[in-house]
């Protein structure tokens, strides 16, 4: 697998505009879109720094991915996304080295990705996307 | 204040070799460093990703910070540390904005940084480091 860089980290937030303000304000990021992902029950704010993107993560229903880590964890880092060249290759690594994957096949993610998966239990508690942006 | 970049990831593991040999084995990257940071009661794992460095922290103490957020939360990401231009003026301005801090003024952290930690009480629940390379 050839990982370039942290394309993005995802962070699990209960308020998105309080949040947005904090990364605004304090940090100096400047937010460059508000997405909402329908099948993941979130809607997302992003910025960038440097070449890795944050991308918070606010639930918009009770029983999505993001509302049970919020219930569980509280709020905090969500998934942490790393640049792959060849994400299904990438997958089919991991596969083939016992990596428990979330994500059969890539699909697509937010901001046009192709995404996929790994499970924390198989990558030491951190949920771990594999991502390539096949449109550059 | 001006966030450059994200410096790294830290990230609490239970096992620092079984954690190395994930990021090399499946993800591809490689540990350029190992060292034991003796104030934080931790021994850590360096790589590159991009411009973006994912450091593993284990504990080498039963009353470590790390060991302590094992026991609470379990292996997962531990802290993000932004990089910035002007530490201490960084600093000063998160205080500025109400944001409680760990440390009043900066430290001398792993790789020679000058670092200052922010409570993630503050920062919607991630521990967050702000960092600079003076040698640079």
């Amino acid at each position: 697998m050839e990982t370039t860089h942290i394309e993005h980290i995802g962070i699990a937030v209960r308020n998105l505009q309080k949040s947005i303000d904090f990364y605004e304000d304090v940090l100096g990021l400047k937010c460059y879109n508000i997405e909402e992902v329908a099948d993941q029950k979130v809607r997302t704010a992003f910025f960038m720094a440097g070449q890795t993107k944050i991308e918070l993560l606010e639930s918009t229903s009770g029983d999505g991915p993001v509302a049970k880590f919020l219930e569980k964890r509280g709020e905090g880092v969500h998934h942490i996304a790393f640049a792959v060249k060849g994400v299904e290759e990438s997958l089919a690594h991991a596969r083939s080295k016992g990596v428990q994957t979330i994500d059969q096949q890539p699909r697509r993610g937010a901001e046009g990705l192709d995404i996929a998966f790994l499970h924390p239990k198989s990558t030491f508690g951190v949920l771990t996307e594999l991502c390539e942006d096949k449109n550059r």
